[in-house]
């Protein structure tokens, strides 16, 4: 493994470095940590990575790894958004698998291009959608598509954030600033930080696409050129509605990311701050308390648990399911929940159209050709 | 006090009742409790009302309660929708005081009527939206007209339920009967149950008019005329935006209401059914709960609370509080909490806009002429 | 009914008058409200009570009443515990039934005094163990007596409340003062305030007495002299063990009873604070959240509910429920969930052995001869 | 890192390994996983171990690793409790550190034994007591030293599962059978297998020592030698009281290990099952949630948190701070938290006490002379 970014003060990078590891199948090899080679060598030296190893630029990287006989089998990118296609594209060129933080492109443009080097490279790529791995998310999953509760009949995912209620990125913060800055972000503020994670989950669990879509986006934190807060219709393939909550001006929420599926026959409700426990209601008013690594899961879902009931396991478990499904993956083997470029080019199309959608006020608006569900 | 409904079956007169008699100011002392005479002198009896006072019906009970001199003052009107307005009016037109199980009437053209008659009779008028009671509502409402959140910018209303997730009206349930029928229910379905206190829990809390809906509204089961499932966009006066969800085929939800305001300084979360305990997130990252009874409550709810904190006050003592309301302005003294004509007007407002934009998918449609809350 | 107590300032009349009269079956028609008779009368004028039958002394009440051609068919004692004996006993002489606030006497030599007195009556008598009334205590014992969990290992009930965490007492609450003041609350504190609560629900719900203590009682604000803070092993008869907990001194529990009961077959968690939901734990290892209105309810449940689920009764309809019972005690009828006196003894000799044996840091002491649960 | 264990079917030893490396500051580069040569040897492999590393057995381990120039600095030891003492004494006095699963040894006796050895070697020596690892119990434990709750006065600590409420033990569940079995667990059943955890995370937040006890141990299921439920008083030097519950048939209960401490100023909640939250009751009566990498942490709690406020972290990362902290002490710095011999010693004495106390029923016993923590 070969991870681009996650140097100095970087989130997502030392995410990726522990899910990879963690189940002690990845090693972390070589990387480009820092755009300033002095500082990407020394974050290569935290990581444990050979001095020869940490390379001044993305591209010496994929340059020098290609040649190696012990060469990396796939690259993280850890990288702002408009870097993502630059580097995928030539990673998959040289023969490097990729695994890309999400979204997978600045630009639903760029992930058409992204998916046709995909194409051609016949290399696994794979999108780090990293709350579909939890298991009960990958429960939820199997039991909606083994008709557990019956036909889907209406969906309520919310993801919501209260930590750019205040114009922090006019007092320094480095996250906000790049996340309401539209030069750096593409047309997405919320919508396309957090908002893609909760549409991809949407359709994950529920194993529908979302055929059209009625979105009212909003700036609200004065002075703002991106939305903050989003509240969007949804209609599914099949006819199954749905609502969806994107927002980071509700102040309280962490990371509220919830998802609700009612069919006709019973319903779920899970909340990602409390992972571990997922409520299935049946028609008949029984309810049930769902227990990561206790009774009643589907093999999807014990697949994918380390520890046994009531030892918790988070986000980093979550992440780290991904990457095993990856590595399998890699070795050949189906890993039909790991996301790939068809759910980037979908969210990618899901946040240009609610953007578009609600700055006309026009309703709701198709999400896509039928082609690419067909 | 006297009551129209609440005969042999019935579920709201009852509740009535006991709201209204619970604080020992108000004693039931007549009633037209069944069409059938008989059936209206044995409830009468068992509700512990003189003979002479158990009307056949409920012209009898106004032309002779009239006329006593020990005549009630008010009217509780607890019988099915299309009676409300012929009732309500001869009441008023008899100077007695009515309060009234939502909604007001059967249309909108009818509440502008009884509107009139409300004005005319300069007697008190009230409606039951008895979740507005809940001392944690008052609360809410009283910290956010302090500015206790500051500005308001979102707000997300749930009004869940599941038990018409199968199409039970085919099977003889009463209940459900009425409610899936055009002919008895009007326009709305489950917008028009349930939708109508969500949305006017929203305006009570926030104290701010929706001004616009964006309305997906949908027949879900089968066979059915009326809409059992409903998502609506909200745009508040003053640029807040929301969301209101009413579904009556989310299995698993029993009377899942649930309130969260987000402002620009704090926010608060409420769940109905856990309705002694509220959520106050501060823009600092600190979170309280409040509990009914406890530290930290204003005024409006201490004064509405019963018990010590930790003693659970539920529905029937939410319901009683309107009661208490309404005494105090039959008494001549102010209620500023209590709902009334104006409040069911935009309720059947509300119901008939949102029916009409989603049948038509028109996107966003004003809810009512700028006059209405000038 | 008549009502001993309930004046200016009272807390537990006003809830035995709501209670009472909340389902319509009872009326409050007399009551000594006061010892100071111009008070009585006002407060016999706030409940609605005739002049007349608002009486200046209990004596004169019972001495009135009982020769009443209509006459009150029982008497609610809700005055401090050493006027309950005096009272209890002459209303029974008098033929009128009682309905009394916990603890049935002052001590456990009253109590056995006052069962004499009940004997010989041959009048109803009633004991407002008011938790016992939820409708899922009800469910609980009745579906752990039909072998629903199997049988029973371990109990661990609770009840805690901090209002006593500081010396509250010295400043003037009058509440605080009488109940840590040994000459009016008698040898029990917390032990005694809400321990026998907790130590009747545990008894109610398994349907097992309590054969032997462990007891360790602590007066923890410096300067008192009675228990605020106690924790007791259970030894139940048929080999359960069991642990209590009663404190006053734990800040942030502001009515903190709960009950847990672990049988060899399933398990069932109650928490009072969110009485309408009990979680019962199968041995397979599923989980079910039952509602009170809802699916999987036992007749004794569904026959004290009185609205929907999500619609959610507390305290006072809790305690209205004894109230029905003890109405159908009056009509002669079976109630065999309502506390009686023998209940009472066991509440006093609890509170009795639990002082001396955790004064003489004894061990295990037996809680009573093996006759009274023959 | 060597580890002794984790071989095929082991739970702990790759929780160990997982735990350890978890920071990229710990390789695990040698162990004796297996005592048979072939499996250790594949076990080895699995875990990217080289092939002249993975020993057939401990002591070839120590033997061989204490020469090597890039020797080992430390052996984690994941094995039956029997094997504790001569693996540790002798990583020891090979100068090789020791971070040893707990509990120390299978007696008192022993661990008196190996205090003496780590005393002799001079090199670290740790036991994991994972729990202790949460941020918010370093957040609770460095608020209770600041005075942050006052002077603790109460402590109730549960750790409740329900595995073994059946007799598994005889249906070949290997974990049953040697926690079920005198000759392999020691003279504690539950009380040494997870007592002793809620034992020291009551002692690690308060900070006080447990000076006294009461116990009742019982082996619930027929056939059991060992308890297998436990309650037991406790006294903490100081004064404070508290009750330590701890059962394996205890159906629902999946690793419910809770804790709460009522100071004279606030008072503090947590669940191990939802370990990111921490209720916080101040004696005024208000109440916050405090959450992991939330607002008003403390640095202890900062400094062990790796992610923001709702991205959960759970029981991996937990244990991965006793690594984080023994990898400090390997430095030479100091790691204040970190449980160690002198916790063993404790550990061993309160099982051992606890057993002798409850069979014998003597009431209070003390749990160890005063020198022991002078």
């Amino acid at each position: 493994m070969g991870l681009i970014g996650g140097g100095p003060g970087a989130f997502i990078g030392p995410v990726h470095r522990i899910a990879a590891t963690l189940d002690n199948e990845i090693e972390l090899v070589a990387g480009a940590f820092s755009r300033a080679p002095e500082k990407s060598r020394q974050a290569g030296k935290a990581y444990g990575v050979a001095a020869d190893r940490s390379y001044p630029s993305w591209m010496a990287l994929i340059e020098q790894e290609r040649v190696r006989p012990d060469g990396i089998d796939f690259l993280t990118i850890a990288t702002p958004n408009d870097t993502h296609l630059p580097i995928a594209r030539a990673a998959l060129a040289a023969g490097i698998a990729v695994m890309s933080d999400k979204p997978p492109t600045a630009t639903l443009a760029q992930s058409l291009e992204l998916a046709k080097a995909v194409r051609d490279a016949e290399r696994p790529y794979a999108l780090s959608y990293a709350y579909s791995g939890y298991p009960l998310m990958r429960h939820a999953r199997a039991l909606i598509a083994a008709g557990g509760i019956g036909t889907v009949r209406k969906v309520v995912v919310e993801y919501l954030q209260g930590w750019l209620a205040a114009p922090i990125e006019r007092a320094g913060n480095k996250q906000a600033e790049w996340r309401t800055d539209a030069g750096k972000s593409g047309v997405g503020g919320a919508i396309g930080d957090i908002g893609v994670h909760a549409f991809h989950l949407a359709e994950f669990v529920t194993g529908l696409p979302v055929g059209a879509i009625n979105a009212d986006l909003a700036a609200v934190v004065p002075g703002r050129a991106l939305d903050d807060d989003c509240s969007v219709l949804l209609r599914f393939a099949g006819g199954a509605r749905g609502v969806l909550l994107a927002s980071q001006i509700a102040i309280g929420e962490a990371n509220g990311l919830t998802l609700r599926v009612y069919g006709d026959k019973a319903s779920i409700a899970w909340r990602q701050e409390m992972p571990n426990q997922l409520l299935l209601h049946h028609l008949s008013g029984r309810t049930e308390i769902l227990t990561a690594g206790g009774a009643g899961l589907l093999p999807a879902a014990t697949a994918v648990t380390r520890l046994p009931a009531g030892h918790p396991e988070g986000y980093l478990e979550a992440f780290a399911n991904l990457y095993r499904d990856f590595g399998r993956r890699l070795r050949g083997k189906p890993a039909p929940d790991l996301p790939g470029i068809e759910e980037g080019i979908r969210s990618m199309r899901f946040i240009e159209q609610a953007v578009a959608a609600s700055r006309d006020a026009c309703g709701w608006v198709p999400l896509e050709p039928a082609r690419e569900y067909a």
